[in-house]
């Protein structure tokens, strides 16, 4: 059974993540921080780590990409899940009586509609969304409800009150799938992860961008990541997606030609849209 | 007196900034958050903000590039901090009877050094570093020091137990000084700050830039930020360097021309290093 390093505790975001990249069968390889779900992967206590690579409302998140660099793991695939929240509570509990609600502080902030609606309730602040569910479902809590993952909130038996409470439905994550240096992909993708160095003058960036132009390719993302020890100098993290694999072999050729240094991450299928993910 | 609102309290390195800005003659407005900072600038609780756009070693302050696009504030100025820090305590406390260092999260993990030298300290995690020696010498805590710029130390009357205790030497952060919207510059300047919407389509950034390269204009800064309700589509914040005054007014127009919207936040002088800036 595959072994999926993830931040967090069984029930987060990025484990509903590893489902749709691996499958219902996995082993879940919780870990406190980014870092030592990259780390799970190097040493082999997982065979794939599936982490948070980018939030339509928050952006990047540049720990995963700055861990990208350094790590020296393989980009092998990418999704998406839309966040979506619900409150839960142990049976028996109705939503009227729900005194104090507890989760992330981001996750609350997304919840405003629910306590306008139910001013009774109080938001207490916890490190995580599915901890918080986990947490009053082993009774070592005092709040009397949490809002994380349906998900969650179905692994450690909580009573759904309600689903969807996010404001936004049109809230996602995307996330990659990571594994070992020099394990590709299963087949060959016509999306690219890389990070390029660039002289320091003005024109570089254009210039670097005329190479897609020229090539049909889009870029999708653009992130510059500061270069420690040398400031405001920066490494471009940028993902790239071609008509076809044979152009963005030649695209990625011409980049390695036109940078001062170049790092693939990895290759892989554009993620496709599917029912789950409408808003 | 200037009011100038900064996020943190007295001794940030935001209050270094607005010094640095604004002269020695200023009256401070301490707030919470960024939000409420900019805030103070809107309502006319303060004549300006000073606020940290970038950090050499963490990147761009993406919640003040937000804050920025939805205040409408304007950029008047920018000026640079180098990130000093120092372990200071009550006088009478030498460094060696030193247990407990308290600091927010991020100063003490650059401070591994000073921990490695003293085994018998052990760090304890605060939410300010100006925060952490203020209540230290109020004696409302009961760890035995506290690391902070050197300011905030000298404020609160704590005693320098050492200086630059600061792992990495080439650690900055630039700061800008906020107006309300219509107050400018007190002089034409050759750097501007705007954010541009531009086609989602494939070679628009490209074509963007171009408009920069035609006009000998240097760009230092580029932050894709997403537009709320619009999944990955993104509005582009940049920051440009012109040779001259009439340069950056003419790239200025054009670049309005080539993009779908745009935003000028403000021009301002270029930032002149001094020796303190030495690492």
């Amino acid at each position: 059974m595959t072994k999926v390093a993830i931040q967090g505790e069984a029930g987060a975001f990025s484990h509903e993540a590893a489902h749709k990249l691996l499958g219902p069968d996995l082993r879940l390889v919780p870990c406190r921080t980014f870092s030592e779900a990259f780390e799970a992967v190097t040493i082999g206590e997982a065979d794939r780590a599936v982490i948070p690579v980018e939030n339509a409302l928050a952006g990047p998140v540049v720990e995963s990409l700055d861990l990208l660099w350094s790590s020296g793991l393989t980009v092998r695939g990418e999704t998406r899940v839309r966040i979506r929240l619900c409150v839960s509570a142990p049976p028996g509990v109705a939503l009227e009586d729900v005194r104090s609600v507890a989760s992330h502080p981001v996750a609350l902030k997304q919840c405003r509609t629910l306590f306008e609606q139910n001013p009774q309730m109080e938001p207490v602040v916890v490190y995580d969304t599915a901890g918080s569910v986990r947490d009053l479902m082993a009774g070592s809590v005092d709040y009397d409800a949490a809002i994380s993952s349906r998900l969650a909130a179905e692994l450690y038996g909580a009573h759904l009150l309600q689903t969807e409470i996010e404001d936004d439905h049109r809230n996602y994550t995307r996330f990659f799938e990571l594994a070992a240096p020099g394990v590709g992909p299963d087949s060959p993708g016509v999306c690219g992860a890389v990070a390029v160095g660039i002289p320091n003058e003005p024109g570089a960036l254009h210039d670097l961008l005329g190479v897609f132009s020229s090539h049909g390719v889009d870029m999708s993302q653009i992130v510059a990541r500061p270069i420690r020890g040398e400031p405001w100098k920066y490494r471009f993290y940028m993902e790239i997606v071609a008509p076809d694999v044979e152009a963005l072999r030649e695209c990625l050729d011409a980049l390695e030609e036109a940078s001062d240094e170049m790092r693939l991450f990895g290759t892989y299928a554009p993620y496709e849209e599917s029912e789950s993910d409408e808003g």
